[in-house]
């Protein structure tokens, strides 16, 4: 079987790797496709080598067919279609004990803390397996996981039918955050200043903005006639969009931060208080949300193809990383591994 | 009648004002003892100029009883013994549409944009007025306003019996979250820097942490397990309380911020994604949240009397606030005025 292993420096190799059995509670899946997020471009660039060692197999966003199931892997066959919720969790720490085990104190995330999907077999707890209903592909399966992200994002911010929802940033998450709202009943408004990002959005009929062309706060305001925004998504990370976020809010309005950000920026407190804006962080996704994820794709709510843009063969990784630093249309980029065969 | 009128430069003059008939809705009010807090604080130190204009009354917490009922006040008679709610909303815009009137775009707050209750005799809208119980008095009543702040971010904050509260500054709203917190069965920790705040709040049974003698982090993880405060509340409103936040919360912890921010402070956003934290924006009250004040007052759960550590005679209001500037002992300064005679 091939693996993609790391090698540090914006390096992949792609080796003859030696498939295992799976182990107790573990089946052995056969990788389709696996899409490349913003993380496993981080880890490219070498900026998570504190967590990822060189020789490591990574990719975390997948849809495969079970090849073999391990003693006490109970209720999955041979033949099964699923994706994997990439989370070793604990079980046994604060956050696990309430019910919060997708952020356990102890998590693994499976692609970064252990090896990942870019490899033609992955051994996985079975714990970790969604089923994917027949008329699924597993091209679509390889958006469960993205699109689980803003499904959770959407619940967390409690998004509600009719509700005006502004996303600050048009990347894959921005867009599929927007077309779950969107799923959800509400007025969605998409704020990014790439064009061909904008251009996306409004081909899935999605309402956008240019911050770099117009004064956000006053189009937010004229578009939810001077209420302002139930709901805010910052997905950007960057200054402006900090501060975007409480000028655009409605009072009692939810900002969801799904950004990541590495250092504390400034952020208007005062507003929070005069307006009891509220400010909701939210990471990965449970079970449920994998679940109505993947029902997103099967009823068509979501258009799970039109966000793959990108396609390459698993001997082309090298390729694929490449596009994506450059490809500023860019939305999803699968690999193709041997189970895109079938 | 008595008034005292806000003359800038930290001076009020004692004068005597002319009683008017309340008008159509309206009613007046007998004014029995009116506190100070620390907004009337900043204006006394002409931080508000731009909202307080020379020779205006101020004051807003208060208890007294109606002398006058005007036109179209139903529901209220000479002889009610009251407090005011004293948010006066515009009833028609976004949040009072949408049942958020306390927090109004075009909010008036008596007592800083209208006159206040620093008279004799007030006259006020009957739609601001909560009657309070015989065998509470009139002194207990002046402390529904801010205990009617304390309840309102308690409930903010979705503080549930069982849960680990800290407290993040043991000023008079702090003292009043802490007490209003454990009334509602939660665990509560006051950390605060000033030794008789500590004081006071160990009086009343509340257990207290000293942030310049220790880790308050570690303080934190210690007493509840490793798992983190389920809410804090962050009262004090200065760069050590801010970084405190996000450090003590328990994944999926709830953060009301209570303190008014003049600048935008770095805040961790990276802990509320990574810990799916929640911070919540409160400010003043509902009219629920005066029943609900007036109610711990009259049950006994909260002693209202424990907080007032000083009482004036509405002459010496220069006193009041002398005292209140170098007095670091002080919770509620309490002006007594006519009605606190009867």
């Amino acid at each position: 079987m091939q693996a993609a292993t790391y090698q540090g420096n914006a390096t992949f190799n792609v080796v003859e790797g030696t498939k295992t059995a799976p182990n107790s509670g573990e089946v052995a899946v056969t990788v389709g496709y696996v899409g490349i997020c913003g993380t496993d471009m981080h880890i490219y660039h070498g900026a998570m080598d504190h967590r990822v060692e060189v020789g490591q197999v990574i990719g975390h966003e997948m849809a495969g067919v079970i090849n073999a199931v391990g003693p006490a892997a109970l209720g999955f066959e041979e033949g099964d279609r699923v994706v994997v919720r990439p989370l070793d969790y604990c079980g046994d720490c604060p956050a696990c004990n309430r019910g919060h085990s997708h952020i356990c104190h102890n998590l693994k995330f499976m692609g970064i803390d252990s090896p990942g999907a870019l490899q033609s077999s992955w051994n996985v707890k079975a714990r970790t397996l969604h089923k994917l209903p027949d008329h699924v592909t597993l091209r679509q399966g390889a958006l469960v996981e993205p699109l689980a992200v803003a499904v959770h994002d959407v619940s967390r911010a409690r998004v509600a039918p009719g509700e005006d929802v502004v996303v600050l940033g048009g990347g894959p998450i921005g867009q599929l955050i927007a077309a779950v709202a969107r799923a959800d009943g509400a007025r969605v408004l998409v704020s990014e200043i790439n064009p061909q990002r904008r251009e996306f959005a409004e081909k899935q009929g999605i309402e956008v903005f240019d911050p770099s062309a117009g004064d956000l706060v006053e189009k937010v305001m004229e578009w939810t006639g001077d209420k302002g925004a139930d709901v805010v998504f910052e997905v950007a990370g960057v200054m402006p969009t900090v501060e975007a976020m409480t000028e655009v809010a409605a009072v009692r309005g939810r900002i969801c931060v799904v950004a990541i950000h590495g250092e504390a920026p400034p952020v208007d407190l005062f507003k929070f208080f005069w307006r009891e804006l509220e400010l909701l962080g939210a990471r990965v996704y449970t079970a449920e949300d994998f679940e109505r994820a993947i029902e997103l794709i099967a009823t068509g709510d979501i258009d799970a193809d039109a966000y793959i843009t990108e396609e390459f063969p698993l001997d082309q990784i090298a390729e694929a990383f490449e596009n994506l630093e450059k490809n500023t249309a860019s939305i999803k980029s699968l690999i193709a591994v041997e189970g895109a065969m079938e």
